[in-house]
């Protein structure tokens, strides 16, 4: 948690970013989604943080009900850490264009490629997030 | 910047948030963006963050080349700053349903309701991040 940091900030995204906007916080979570990871000992292999700050934001995850710790110690994420995304999805599509293509393209279930944009309310072409996986960027992409 | 604390990270969501990553960075781009903020006394007056932090990101979204600093002393974004809209909004769009509705709706030139979503790349529905806007939300949002 970041300790109410921006509680003076009225604003939906200060609020998320209570939650998540901590360093290390957002790539656990593109962990959890992208590559499957539930367990301590997964994302310490990820991820550089130090273990005290990976147990806490993991902790800090299930507090905000953006993951649940089942009784075999894995940490799932739950509708609303999934629908996080999104957020994911967009740091990499400008990560993508303006710093350098990553490793990853983001594919639904028939394995085509799949962006963020921004759209009017109550189109019908969005994707749910749990259809939306990675793959190995290709030559051809 | 974050002194390329994800470095090990070959990832461009990583790579992003070395640049954007840092406490008040998305919410001073947030003000740039909708509120029209350009000066640092503006910044200032919106958000709590200590003057040396709020020089220490402005100057720094000039090297990163998301802000141009003109003449007159304002912080103009630049297109390469103007297209992180759609994290600030995917962060609002979730915590607007998860954490509770915030004061604003995004909103194109028509004031007609923008949303972000996941969808196919190709599709001809996105919307430029120059014609997404912000109005107060009223009774009927």
């Amino acid at each position: 948690m970041l300790g109410h940091l921006y509680e003076k900030q009225d604003c939906s995204a200060a609020r998320t970013l209570e939650l998540v906007g901590e360093r290390w916080s957002l790539l656990i979570l593109r962990d959890a989604m992208f590559r499957g990871h539930t367990r301590f000992s997964e994302f310490a292999r990820t991820l550089e943080a130090a273990p005290n700050i990976l147990t806490k934001r993991l902790n800090g995850f299930v507090e905000a009900g953006l993951m649940q710790l089942d009784p075999d110690g894995r940490y799932l994420l739950t509708r609303k850490g999934l629908e996080l995304k999104p957020v994911i999805v967009a740091l990499t599509v400008w990560g993508d264009k303006w710093v350098g293509p990553g490793p990853v393209v983001y594919v639904d279930r028939d394995g085509k490629p799949v962006t963020q944009q921004l759209a009017l309310e109550g189109g019908d072409v969005a994707i749910d997030v749990a259809e939306v996986g990675v793959r190995r960027r290709g030559a051809g992409d």
